[in-house]
C-alpha cells in the first residue's frame, strides 16, 4: 500500500527500503536533499517539500514521521495538520514522550486527523531483521495500516512459539503489537528501553568485575586473569543470560577485549528518564533502572562537586587527606 | 569415557543422562537409593557407597560432584581423598565459593589429586540444550576430560558465529571454556549469576511499572491498560532485549498475566552475595547487582524495622501519622 | 507589622502564635471556623472569609498561605488576585513545586501582585525553636517583610558561628535566607527534604542491620545482642553522625526499642519526587535520594508483581520453588 | 589511673593529652621516637620499646592500642602476649574488623589476657569535645577501666537529655557504651561509619543538584543561581537536617563555595565495606549504604571499562556514537 515517510535518517531510510522490497509504494521527504535523492534511486518517490509529500499521497493519507527525539515540533504538526484532510493518518515512529502523544492525538482528532504512536525497535539491524513495533492509537487505523506494520515487523522467524498463545492476537507473534490507545505505543517502548538500560548495566558491571579480577591490589593467590571475550562467547550457549545484548558484547570483545576504541561516555535518551518518572508517578520502586541511568550520567561527568563535598566533610571531622 | 557422578539431583541425574546418550560410561552414587536405582535403569552403573563408586572406576579416576551449595564438606573431601589415588580427578560442578576452590585444590594437590571447579549453567533445560561449562583448573586435566565436557556442553548449535574468533579456542564456541586456574570456573559462574540477577531485576521493574500503568491513582486521561503477556511476546522479535529470560517471562505471562501462582518471595543463592563481595574487594561499583540482591532480600521480609525507624523520626519532627 | 495568614493547620497556627508573641498584628483565616476561633482567643483577628481577610489588612497587604501541598489551586489564586490590589504580596509557605512558583509569580506580576515562595522547615517544634526559612522572590518584598521573617526564624541561638562568614548576609545566621528569585525558596526546601530522606534512610539501614545482628541464622559465635536505644544515645555525644534526626531516633528508641507502635508504612511528600526529577533533568546522579524514595514506596506496597516476575523466571529456567 | 598507649598518631596522641589533663598516668610508646618525645614533654612517660612499655606499667596492666587499620598484626599481638601477665588488658581502639576481635579475644583469653574492642569516634575534635566510645568485652574489665573511659568520653555536656532514660545505664549519656561482648564495640562503630557514609552521600547529592541548578542546559526561565554556602548555613538553624556534618559542610563552603581545594577522590575505610558485608550476611537491604560506598569507589576511578561495555553494545545495536 501507499505510505509517506518523513525523515530519512538511518532508521527512516531503512524502513523505506524494507517497505519497497515488499512492494509498497513509498513517497519520501527529508530536509536533506541528498537523503531524498538516495531513496529515489532505490524506487521511492521523493517529494521536495512537506506539501509535495501530502499532494503525492492519495487520501486517506498515511504519513510516517521518523524524526529524532524532540524534532516533532508543534509547528511541524500544525503545518501538517493544515495540509491534511479528515481521515488522514500521522504515525510518529520516533521516541516521543507518551504524554505528548495523548495530547497531540486529542488535538489532531478535533480536525478529524488520526494519530498513531509507534515505538520502533530495531536499530541498524532492522532492515534485515525487521522492526519490533509497539503501536498506540485507534484500532481502525491500526487495521488499515496492517500491511505496513506486517512488512516492517520481523515476522515469526525461527523463534520458538510461546505455549498458550493460541487464542491470542496473532499479530504479536509477527512482532507488532497494538498496545492500546494513544500513548500506549511509546509507553511500551519507553519501558522496553528502561529494561534495556538495566540489562546493559547488569552486563557492564559483571564484565567490569571480571576485568579487575587480576588487579595488582588483589592478593596474588586470588588473582585471576580472565579472558572476557571468551567468557562472553561461552555464555552465548546454554547459559541463562543468553541474549542479543550478550551477542553484541561478545562481538565487541572478540574484536578487542579492552574496548580501547571507546571512551566510555555513554549517552542516554529520553526513554530512561521518562520511565523513571513513570515509576515515581506510580510509586513503583525502580532501583535498577535508576542505577543504570545514573551510571550513564556519571560516565559523562568531568566535575566532582558531590565528591568534593564528601572530601570537605572528611577533612573537617577527621583531617583526612584525599586519595591521589 | 568413564566418569563417576556423585549427586543425582535434578542437575546431576540429567547430566548423567546426557552423558549416557552419548555413549559414556557412568558410575553413579547418591545417598538416596531411589535416585541411584532410577539411573541404573537408564544404563548407568550404580554404586552403593562412595567407596564403591571409587572402586568401580579405573584409574585415573574422574569423579564429578554435583551437590547442593554448601554440601561439599571438608569431611566429604577428606573421605574422598582417602579413597582416591594420585592422578585421580575431582570435579566440583556445583555452586561453590571460588576462594574455597583455590584452597581445596591446593590441599588436594599435596596428595597428588587434581581438582577442577566447573560452573555449570543450564538448569532444567540442560538435558536437551546442554550445559554451559566454565572450567577452572590445570589444562592437562581439562584436556583429559574433554570428551565429557564436549558432550555436556550445548555445542555450536544454530547460533550465529561471532566474527573475529577464528584464531581463538574452538572449545568456547561449543559452550565450554577453560577459564583459568582453580577458582576461575566458579568465579566466572558467579559473575554470570550476578548478571542474571541484574537482568532479571531490570525485567521485573519494567513489567512492574507497566502492571501499574492503569492504577486508580493515575489521572484518568493518562491511564493505560496494558497486556503484559502480549508485550513480552512482541519484544521477542526484533527488539534489543531479546533474551532467554524474556522468552521465559513471555511463557509465564501467557499462562497468567497476573502470575497469581507465585507469592513473590524470591530466594537468592550464594553467587549474588559473593559477586557483591568481589566487587567490594576490587572497589568496583556494582549498583545494579546490589539493587537486585536487595530486592530479593526485601521480597522475603515480613518485618519492617528500618521503615519503623523512618516513621518514628517523621513522628518526632513533624507529627506525621503513618500511612495505613 | 501586620500580616494575614490563610491556613491554620498545625504549621500555620503555630506560626501565628510565634508572630503574636513578638507583637505582630495577625489577621487569620481558615475554612474551619474552630481553627479561626482558637486563634482569635489568642490575640489574632479572625476573618470569616477570604474577602474579609483582605479587607482587614492595610495596603500593601501581605498574606501568607500555609496550606497543604496541592491545596493552592488556580481558583484560590484567581480569587485572591481579584481581591488584592497592586503592590500586595502573597507568600506561599507550603510545599509547592518550584516550577509552579515561577509560573504563578509571572502571572501574578502582570496584575502588579508580588509572589514569594518560602520553604518552611520546623515541623511541630517550630513554635519554640523557630522556622528555618528559604525565600524566593524579589528582594524589595523580602526586605519589606523582614520583621516577619526575623520573628519566624530561629535566630542565632547558641549555635556556634561558622568561621569566614563575616562579610556575608547576616540574615542567614538568623535562620532565614533569600535564596534567589521566585522558585528558589521552594527549590532549596525541596533539596533540604531530599537530603533529609537520604539521611533518614542511612539511619534506618544502620539500625536495621544492628536490629538483626543477633538473628538466629547468624552463627552463634558471631551473634550480637545490641541495645539500639543505648547505641542511638551514645552517638549523640562526640560522634560524627550527631544530628537532630539522631536525637529524635534516640527518643523514640528510648520509649520502645522495637518501635512496635509503628507499622512501617512511610509516606513520601512531593519534595522527594521533585528532587529526583531535578536530578534527572540536570543529569546529576542521585543514588541515595532515589534509594530513599524507593524504600518508602516499598514500605507501602502489599503486592509483589515485580517479585513474581522474578519467581516465574526462576521457575522457568531452574525449576526453582519459591521461599515460603 | 595508669594506662599504656601504643600508637601516637593524631588520635592516640590527643587521647593521651586528654587523659593527662585529667590527671591520669600515661605511659606511651610509638615506633616514631619524635612522637614519643613530644608527649614526654607534655607529661607522659615515654617507653623506648614495647617491652619498656610493659615494664613501666603496674599489673594488672592496661595497654590501649591506637594503630591504623590493619596495623595490629598477629605478630604484634603475639609479642605483647609474650610480655604480658594474666589479668592484663589489651584495648584495641582502632578500626578493626569485629570478627577479628572475637577471634583475638578468644585466643588471648587462653593466656589469661583480657581483650577489649573499642570503637572510637571523635577525629581531630576529640581532644576538646571528647571521644564517643563503643566498647566490646567483659564487663569486669570495662568497669575496671571506667575512669579512663569516663575521661575520654565527651560527658553529658549541654546536650538535652533524652526523655525516658532514667532507669538506663548512665554511662551512655556520658558518651561511652558497653555495647556487649567482644566484637560488639567495633560492630557498633562499623555501623556508625556506615550511617555516616550514607548521611554524607545524601548531603553530597543534595548540594550537587543545587550546584547544577543554574547550568547552561537548564531552560533559562528555570535557571537558579544558588549560593550553597548560605544554604548550608541557614539549614543549621531550625531545619530537620541540622547535624554536625552540616556544620562541617557550612564551614567548608563558607571558605570556598566551589571547594576548589579538593580533587573529589574520596577514600573509604574498612567499616563501610564490612557493614555492607554484615548487611548481606543478614539479608538486610542496604541500598543507601551500598550507593554511598560505590560513589566513593567511582570517585577514585580513572578507567571506564563498564561504561565502554555499554558503549560497545550501543554501537552494536544502534550504531550510536559516543558522547564527547
Amino acid at each position: 500500500m501507499q505510505i509517506g515517510m518523513m525523515g530519512l535518517g538511518r532508521m527512516g531510510a531503512n524502513m523505506v527500503r524494507r517497505l519497497l522490497r515488499a512492494g509498497h509504494d513509498c513517497v519520501v521527504y527529508d530536509r536533506d536533499a541528498a537523503a531524498r535523492t538516495a531513496l529515489a534511486g532505490e524506487g521511492a518517490q521523493a517529494a521536495e517539500s512537506l506539501a509535495g509529500l501530502v499532494q503525492a499521497l492519495a487520501p486517506p493519507r498515511a504519513i510516517w514521521l521518523m524524526l529524532p527525539e524532540g524534532a516533532i515540533t508543534q509547528e511541524t504538526l500544525d503545518t501538517l495538520a493544515g495540509l491534511l484532510a479528515p481521515g488522514d493518518m500521522l504515525i510518529d515512529g520516533g521516541n516521543s514522550f507518551w504524554k505528548d502523544d495523548i495530547r497531540r492525538a486529542a488535538a489532531l482528532s478535533k480536525q478529524g486527523l488520526v494519530y498513531l504512536d509507534v515505538g520502533t525497535s530495531g536499530g541498524v539491524w532492522g532492515l534485515e531483521r525487521g522492526y519490533c513495533l509497539m503501536i498506540g492509537g485507534p484500532e481502525a487505523a491500526v487495521q488499515h495500516l496492517d500491511p505496513i506494520f506486517a512488512t516492517l515487523a520481523p515476522g515469526r522467524g525461527e523463534i520458538v512459539a510461546t505455549a498458550g498463545r493460541d487464542s491470542r492476537d496473532p499479530r504479536v507473534e509477527q512482532g507488532y503489537l497494538h498496545a492500546g490507545g494513544n500513548g500506549a505505543g511509546h509507553y511500551v517502548k519507553m519501558i522496553h528501553n528502561a529494561i534495556e538500560y538495566g540489562m546493559m548495566q547488569a552486563m557492564a558491571e559483571g564484565f567490569d568485575i571480571m576485568h579487575h579480577a587480576g588487579d595488582d591490589h588483589v592478593a596474588e593467590s586470588l588473582r585471576l586473569d580472565l579472558d572476557v571475550a571468551d567468557i562472553a562467547e561461552v555464555w552465548r550457549r546454554g547459559s541463562v543470560i543468553t541474549s542479543w545484548l550478550l551477542d553484541l558484547t561478545a562481538t565487541a570483545l572478540a574484536k578487542d577485549g579492552d574496548l580501547a576504541a571507546y571512551s566510555g561516555q555513554v549517552n542516554d535518551s529520553g526513554e530512561g528518564r521518562w520511565a523513571l518518572q513513570a515509576a515515581v508517578e506510580q510509586a513503583v520502586p525502580a532501583e535498577v533502572l535508576s542505577a543504570a541511568l545514573f551510571a550513564r550520567f556519571r560516565s559523562r561527568r568531568n566535575e566532582k562537586f558531590a565528591e568534593k563535598v564528601l572530601s570537605a566533610m572528611r577533612a573537617g571531622f577527621g583531617g583526612h587527606v584525599e586519595s591521589k
